[in-house]
Protein backbone atom coordinates (compact mmCIF):
# COMPACT_ATOMS: atom_id res chain seq x y z
CA UNK A 1 0.00 0.00 0.00
CA UNK A 2 1.07 3.57 -0.61
CA UNK A 3 -0.36 6.85 0.94
CA UNK A 4 -2.30 9.03 -0.96
CA UNK A 5 0.08 11.75 -0.60
CA UNK A 6 3.02 9.27 -1.87
CA UNK A 7 0.39 8.73 -5.15
CA UNK A 8 0.32 12.26 -5.92
CA UNK A 9 4.13 12.81 -5.32
CA UNK A 10 5.29 9.50 -7.34
CA UNK A 11 2.70 10.76 -9.92
CA UNK A 12 3.92 14.26 -10.13
CA UNK A 13 7.48 12.97 -10.10
CA UNK A 14 6.80 10.72 -13.18
CA UNK A 15 4.73 13.09 -14.90
CA UNK A 16 7.99 15.26 -14.66
CA UNK A 17 10.43 12.56 -15.70
CA UNK A 18 8.07 11.76 -18.66
CA UNK A 19 7.73 15.26 -20.11
CA UNK A 20 11.85 15.92 -19.43
CA UNK A 21 12.04 12.86 -22.12
CA UNK A 22 10.46 14.79 -24.35
CA UNK A 23 7.00 13.05 -24.56
CA UNK A 24 3.89 16.00 -24.66
CA UNK A 25 1.34 14.88 -22.52
CA UNK A 26 -1.75 16.38 -21.09
CA UNK A 27 -2.54 17.59 -17.43
CA UNK A 28 -5.51 15.17 -17.39
CA UNK A 29 -3.05 12.39 -18.57
CA UNK A 30 -0.50 13.52 -16.05
CA UNK A 31 -3.37 13.63 -13.48
CA UNK A 32 -3.93 9.96 -14.49
CA UNK A 33 -0.67 7.92 -14.20
CA UNK A 34 -0.98 5.56 -12.22
CA UNK A 35 1.44 4.41 -9.41
CA UNK A 36 1.86 0.89 -9.04
CA UNK A 37 3.49 -0.51 -6.22
CA UNK A 38 2.98 -4.72 -6.74
CA UNK A 39 1.42 -5.13 -3.03
CA UNK A 40 4.94 -4.74 -2.11
CA UNK A 41 5.06 -1.32 0.00
CA UNK A 42 7.86 -0.47 -1.05
CA UNK A 43 7.61 1.50 -3.71
CA UNK A 44 10.94 3.10 -4.68
CA UNK A 45 12.41 -0.03 -4.96
CA UNK A 46 9.91 -2.27 -6.53
CA UNK A 47 7.11 -0.31 -8.69
CA UNK A 48 6.41 1.57 -11.53
CA UNK A 49 4.52 4.13 -13.16
CA UNK A 50 2.46 3.73 -15.61
CA UNK A 51 0.40 6.29 -17.97
CA UNK A 52 -2.20 4.60 -20.43
CA UNK A 53 -2.52 6.48 -23.94
CA UNK A 54 -4.70 3.62 -25.59
CA UNK A 55 -6.21 1.35 -24.35
CA UNK A 56 -9.14 -0.95 -26.73
CA UNK A 57 -10.13 -4.29 -26.80
CA UNK A 58 -7.42 -4.88 -29.92
CA UNK A 59 -4.39 -2.65 -28.32
CA UNK A 60 -2.56 -0.48 -25.74
CA UNK A 61 -0.07 2.10 -25.54
CA UNK A 62 1.41 3.04 -22.37
CA UNK A 63 4.64 5.38 -21.29
CA UNK A 64 6.39 3.68 -18.34
CA UNK A 65 8.54 5.52 -15.94
CA UNK A 66 10.98 4.20 -13.56
CA UNK A 67 12.61 6.06 -10.80
CA UNK A 68 16.21 6.27 -10.20
CA UNK A 69 17.07 2.31 -9.06
CA UNK A 70 13.45 0.92 -9.21
CA UNK A 71 12.98 -2.33 -10.37
CA UNK A 72 9.22 -3.33 -12.25
CA UNK A 73 9.32 -7.13 -10.69
CA UNK A 74 9.37 -10.29 -12.96
CA UNK A 75 6.45 -10.94 -14.69
CA UNK A 76 4.93 -12.34 -17.57
CA UNK A 77 1.47 -12.40 -19.73
CA UNK A 78 -0.60 -15.48 -19.89
CA UNK A 79 -3.20 -16.54 -22.08
CA UNK A 80 -6.41 -15.03 -21.61
CA UNK A 81 -9.60 -17.06 -23.48
CA UNK A 82 -9.12 -16.61 -27.45
CA UNK A 83 -6.05 -14.39 -26.81
CA UNK A 84 -2.51 -15.82 -26.46
CA UNK A 85 -1.68 -13.43 -24.08
CA UNK A 86 0.03 -9.89 -24.40
CA UNK A 87 2.79 -9.32 -26.88
CA UNK A 88 4.69 -6.35 -25.76
CA UNK A 89 7.40 -3.97 -27.61
CA UNK A 90 9.35 -1.76 -25.17
CA UNK A 91 11.45 1.49 -26.73
CA UNK A 92 13.70 2.85 -24.13
CA UNK A 93 12.57 6.76 -24.63
CA UNK A 94 15.52 7.93 -21.91
CA UNK A 95 17.78 6.71 -19.40
CA UNK A 96 19.07 3.25 -19.47
CA UNK A 97 17.12 0.01 -18.78
CA UNK A 98 18.77 -3.41 -17.40
CA UNK A 99 16.38 -5.68 -18.73
CA UNK A 100 16.00 -9.38 -18.16
CA UNK A 101 15.15 -12.50 -20.58
CA UNK A 102 15.11 -15.54 -20.85
CA UNK A 103 18.24 -17.09 -22.04
CA UNK A 104 21.93 -17.15 -21.06
CA UNK A 105 22.99 -16.11 -17.79
CA UNK A 106 24.51 -12.97 -18.29
CA UNK A 107 24.05 -11.34 -15.63
CA UNK A 108 26.74 -8.43 -14.69
CA UNK A 109 25.54 -4.85 -14.19
CA UNK A 110 21.78 -5.46 -12.49
CA UNK A 111 21.70 -5.42 -9.11
CA UNK A 112 19.06 -8.04 -7.01
CA UNK A 113 17.23 -6.65 -4.04
CA UNK A 114 18.46 -8.83 -0.82
CA UNK A 115 16.67 -11.66 -0.12
CA UNK A 116 14.39 -11.70 -3.70
CA UNK A 117 16.67 -13.59 -5.47
CA UNK A 118 14.02 -16.32 -6.15
CA UNK A 119 11.65 -13.80 -7.43
CA UNK A 120 13.91 -12.99 -10.15
CA UNK A 121 14.76 -16.01 -12.15
CA UNK A 122 15.51 -14.51 -15.68
CA UNK A 123 19.48 -13.63 -15.99
CA UNK A 124 19.89 -12.79 -18.99
CA UNK A 125 20.69 -9.14 -19.25
CA UNK A 126 20.30 -6.39 -22.20
CA UNK A 127 21.22 -2.82 -21.45
CA UNK A 128 18.83 -0.49 -23.54
CA UNK A 129 19.57 3.01 -24.11
CA UNK A 130 17.03 5.43 -26.18
CA UNK A 131 15.50 4.32 -29.25
CA UNK A 132 16.42 1.05 -28.47
CA UNK A 133 13.67 -1.33 -28.10
CA UNK A 134 12.74 -5.03 -27.60
CA UNK A 135 9.91 -7.41 -28.31
CA UNK A 136 8.69 -10.06 -25.96
CA UNK A 137 6.56 -12.80 -26.82
CA UNK A 138 3.08 -13.66 -24.97
CA UNK A 139 4.53 -15.62 -21.90
CA UNK A 140 7.96 -14.57 -22.27
CA UNK A 141 9.10 -14.00 -18.40
CA UNK A 142 10.74 -9.98 -17.73
CA UNK A 143 11.96 -7.77 -15.50
CA UNK A 144 13.84 -4.53 -15.75
CA UNK A 145 15.35 -1.90 -13.69
CA UNK A 146 16.45 1.48 -13.92
CA UNK A 147 19.75 3.07 -12.48
CA UNK A 148 20.66 6.63 -11.04
CA UNK A 149 19.34 8.54 -14.14
CA UNK A 150 16.05 6.62 -13.76
CA UNK A 151 14.09 5.79 -17.00
CA UNK A 152 11.11 6.54 -19.82
CA UNK A 153 9.86 3.83 -22.11
CA UNK A 154 6.88 3.23 -24.02
CA UNK A 155 5.21 0.37 -24.37
CA UNK A 156 3.59 -1.10 -26.95
CA UNK A 157 1.59 -4.22 -27.11
CA UNK A 158 -1.98 -5.91 -27.87
CA UNK A 159 -4.53 -5.44 -25.18
CA UNK A 160 -3.20 -5.48 -21.61
CA UNK A 161 -5.06 -6.86 -18.91
CA UNK A 162 -2.78 -6.22 -16.15
CA UNK A 163 -4.63 -7.52 -13.80
CA UNK A 164 -3.92 -10.82 -15.02
CA UNK A 165 -0.55 -10.62 -15.17
CA UNK A 166 1.72 -13.11 -13.28
CA UNK A 167 4.28 -12.53 -11.00
CA UNK A 168 7.56 -15.03 -9.84
CA UNK A 169 7.34 -13.34 -6.08
CA UNK A 170 4.11 -14.86 -4.85
CA UNK A 171 3.55 -11.56 -2.39
CA UNK A 172 2.60 -9.92 -5.12
CA UNK A 173 -0.65 -8.10 -5.49
CA UNK A 174 -1.09 -6.38 -8.99
CA UNK A 175 -4.08 -3.63 -7.53
CA UNK A 176 -2.34 -1.22 -5.41
CA UNK A 177 -4.09 -0.07 -2.33
CA UNK A 178 -3.95 3.54 -1.64
CA UNK A 179 -4.66 4.45 1.92
CA UNK A 180 -5.59 8.52 2.75
CA UNK A 181 -3.04 9.51 5.49
CA UNK B 1 6.26 7.78 -59.47
CA UNK B 2 9.00 9.95 -57.91
CA UNK B 3 12.95 10.16 -58.49
CA UNK B 4 15.52 8.30 -56.30
CA UNK B 5 16.22 12.06 -55.64
CA UNK B 6 12.99 13.26 -54.49
CA UNK B 7 12.48 10.07 -52.15
CA UNK B 8 16.38 11.01 -49.97
CA UNK B 9 15.22 14.30 -50.16
CA UNK B 10 11.73 13.76 -48.52
CA UNK B 11 13.24 11.26 -46.26
CA UNK B 12 15.62 13.71 -44.88
CA UNK B 13 12.51 16.50 -44.23
CA UNK B 14 10.50 14.12 -42.79
CA UNK B 15 13.40 13.04 -40.53
CA UNK B 16 14.37 16.31 -39.41
CA UNK B 17 10.37 17.39 -38.91
CA UNK B 18 10.21 13.89 -36.56
CA UNK B 19 13.03 14.82 -34.54
CA UNK B 20 12.47 18.47 -34.22
CA UNK B 21 9.18 17.21 -32.31
CA UNK B 22 11.15 15.01 -30.02
CA UNK B 23 11.01 12.07 -31.04
CA UNK B 24 14.03 10.10 -30.91
CA UNK B 25 14.94 7.73 -33.98
CA UNK B 26 18.11 6.23 -34.80
CA UNK B 27 20.09 7.39 -38.45
CA UNK B 28 18.92 3.36 -39.17
CA UNK B 29 15.50 4.16 -38.61
CA UNK B 30 15.39 7.75 -40.84
CA UNK B 31 16.80 6.07 -43.98
CA UNK B 32 14.10 3.72 -43.57
CA UNK B 33 11.13 6.21 -43.71
CA UNK B 34 8.79 5.43 -46.55
CA UNK B 35 7.94 8.49 -48.52
CA UNK B 36 4.38 7.71 -50.10
CA UNK B 37 3.11 9.36 -53.66
CA UNK B 38 0.04 6.76 -53.50
CA UNK B 39 1.05 6.52 -57.38
CA UNK B 40 -0.14 10.44 -57.80
CA UNK B 41 3.12 11.38 -58.91
CA UNK B 42 2.38 14.55 -56.98
CA UNK B 43 3.90 14.01 -53.61
CA UNK B 44 3.88 17.80 -52.28
CA UNK B 45 0.09 17.75 -52.63
CA UNK B 46 -0.93 14.16 -51.54
CA UNK B 47 1.58 11.53 -49.72
CA UNK B 48 2.58 10.96 -46.56
CA UNK B 49 6.03 10.10 -45.19
CA UNK B 50 6.14 6.87 -42.61
CA UNK B 51 8.51 5.73 -40.28
CA UNK B 52 7.30 2.11 -38.77
CA UNK B 53 8.64 1.45 -35.43
CA UNK B 54 7.07 -1.99 -34.74
CA UNK B 55 5.74 -4.22 -37.23
CA UNK B 56 4.54 -7.86 -35.67
CA UNK B 57 1.90 -10.17 -36.95
CA UNK B 58 -0.13 -8.56 -34.02
CA UNK B 59 0.35 -4.72 -33.67
CA UNK B 60 2.07 -1.69 -35.75
CA UNK B 61 3.55 1.58 -34.63
CA UNK B 62 4.53 3.85 -36.81
CA UNK B 63 5.47 8.15 -36.84
CA UNK B 64 3.87 9.91 -39.69
CA UNK B 65 5.00 13.23 -40.87
CA UNK B 66 3.08 15.48 -43.52
CA UNK B 67 4.84 18.42 -45.23
CA UNK B 68 2.74 21.68 -45.18
CA UNK B 69 -0.32 21.10 -47.04
CA UNK B 70 0.25 17.77 -47.88
CA UNK B 71 -2.97 15.90 -47.90
CA UNK B 72 -3.11 12.01 -47.19
CA UNK B 73 -6.02 10.14 -49.21
CA UNK B 74 -9.04 9.63 -47.88
CA UNK B 75 -8.43 5.68 -47.53
CA UNK B 76 -10.11 3.04 -44.83
CA UNK B 77 -9.16 -0.44 -43.42
CA UNK B 78 -10.85 -3.52 -44.82
CA UNK B 79 -11.56 -6.80 -43.09
CA UNK B 80 -8.64 -9.27 -44.62
CA UNK B 81 -9.31 -12.98 -43.38
CA UNK B 82 -10.74 -13.56 -39.71
CA UNK B 83 -9.13 -9.96 -38.98
CA UNK B 84 -12.09 -7.44 -38.86
CA UNK B 85 -9.52 -4.81 -40.64
CA UNK B 86 -7.22 -2.21 -39.24
CA UNK B 87 -7.70 0.10 -35.91
CA UNK B 88 -5.90 2.55 -35.40
CA UNK B 89 -5.11 5.42 -32.93
CA UNK B 90 -3.63 8.63 -34.13
CA UNK B 91 -1.79 11.10 -31.76
CA UNK B 92 -0.65 14.37 -32.67
CA UNK B 93 3.14 15.27 -31.46
CA UNK B 94 3.41 18.33 -33.62
CA UNK B 95 1.80 20.73 -35.50
CA UNK B 96 -1.99 20.81 -36.27
CA UNK B 97 -4.00 18.33 -38.38
CA UNK B 98 -7.15 18.50 -39.98
CA UNK B 99 -8.95 15.34 -39.52
CA UNK B 100 -11.79 13.89 -41.78
CA UNK B 101 -14.38 11.12 -40.51
CA UNK B 102 -17.34 9.65 -41.18
CA UNK B 103 -20.59 11.78 -39.46
CA UNK B 104 -22.42 15.82 -40.06
CA UNK B 105 -20.60 18.02 -42.63
CA UNK B 106 -18.62 20.50 -40.39
CA UNK B 107 -16.41 20.96 -43.49
CA UNK B 108 -14.94 24.57 -42.80
CA UNK B 109 -10.96 24.87 -42.13
CA UNK B 110 -9.54 22.18 -44.43
CA UNK B 111 -9.56 22.37 -48.46
CA UNK B 112 -9.75 20.01 -51.46
CA UNK B 113 -7.68 19.60 -53.89
CA UNK B 114 -8.62 21.16 -57.06
CA UNK B 115 -11.15 18.92 -59.42
CA UNK B 116 -10.42 15.77 -56.93
CA UNK B 117 -13.77 16.72 -54.64
CA UNK B 118 -15.12 13.09 -55.36
CA UNK B 119 -11.79 11.55 -53.89
CA UNK B 120 -12.77 13.60 -50.62
CA UNK B 121 -15.98 12.42 -49.24
CA UNK B 122 -15.70 12.73 -45.97
CA UNK B 123 -16.53 15.65 -44.28
CA UNK B 124 -16.38 15.64 -40.63
CA UNK B 125 -13.85 18.16 -39.45
CA UNK B 126 -12.16 17.66 -36.42
CA UNK B 127 -8.62 19.81 -35.76
CA UNK B 128 -5.75 17.88 -33.82
CA UNK B 129 -3.22 19.86 -32.01
CA UNK B 130 -0.17 18.03 -30.13
CA UNK B 131 -1.53 15.31 -27.54
CA UNK B 132 -4.77 15.01 -29.49
CA UNK B 133 -5.68 11.85 -30.20
CA UNK B 134 -8.68 9.89 -32.38
CA UNK B 135 -9.35 5.95 -32.52
CA UNK B 136 -10.69 4.66 -35.97
CA UNK B 137 -12.76 1.74 -35.98
CA UNK B 138 -11.62 -0.63 -38.83
CA UNK B 139 -13.75 0.34 -41.94
CA UNK B 140 -14.48 3.75 -41.14
CA UNK B 141 -13.10 6.21 -43.89
CA UNK B 142 -10.88 8.93 -43.18
CA UNK B 143 -8.24 11.46 -44.58
CA UNK B 144 -6.10 14.32 -43.20
CA UNK B 145 -4.67 17.16 -43.88
CA UNK B 146 -1.53 19.65 -42.34
CA UNK B 147 -0.85 23.29 -43.02
CA UNK B 148 2.14 25.84 -42.92
CA UNK B 149 4.05 23.76 -40.26
CA UNK B 150 3.09 20.18 -40.93
CA UNK B 151 2.47 17.83 -38.82
CA UNK B 152 4.26 15.16 -37.00
CA UNK B 153 2.13 11.90 -35.60
CA UNK B 154 1.90 8.52 -34.39
CA UNK B 155 0.07 5.89 -35.27
CA UNK B 156 -1.28 3.04 -33.07
CA UNK B 157 -2.69 0.40 -34.38
CA UNK B 158 -3.55 -3.91 -35.03
CA UNK B 159 -1.25 -5.09 -37.25
CA UNK B 160 -0.74 -3.08 -40.72
CA UNK B 161 -1.33 -4.36 -44.24
CA UNK B 162 -1.41 -1.29 -46.17
CA UNK B 163 -1.26 -2.22 -49.62
CA UNK B 164 -4.71 -3.60 -48.55
CA UNK B 165 -5.88 -0.39 -47.84
CA UNK B 166 -9.07 0.73 -50.04
CA UNK B 167 -8.88 4.54 -51.34
CA UNK B 168 -11.54 6.55 -52.85
CA UNK B 169 -9.12 7.47 -55.59
CA UNK B 170 -9.55 5.43 -58.41
CA UNK B 171 -5.79 6.50 -59.70
CA UNK B 172 -4.16 5.32 -56.18
CA UNK B 173 -1.37 2.74 -56.08
CA UNK B 174 -0.74 1.88 -52.55
CA UNK B 175 3.47 1.21 -53.65
CA UNK B 176 5.70 4.21 -54.75
CA UNK B 177 7.26 3.48 -57.86
CA UNK B 178 10.55 5.19 -57.62
CA UNK B 179 12.59 5.88 -60.75
CA UNK B 180 16.82 6.08 -60.63
CA UNK B 181 17.25 9.77 -62.49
Amino acid sequence: MITKREQIAARKRAADMIRQAGIRITNDEAAAIEVVDFGLSNLEKEGVQVLTLVQTERISVKVLALFPNQTEPEHWHPPVGDDPGKEETIRVIAGKVYFYTPGEDSFKDGFLLDGKEECYTMRHELVLEASDQITLQPGEKHWFQAREQGAVMYSFSTTARDVLDQFTDPDIVRTTKIIEK
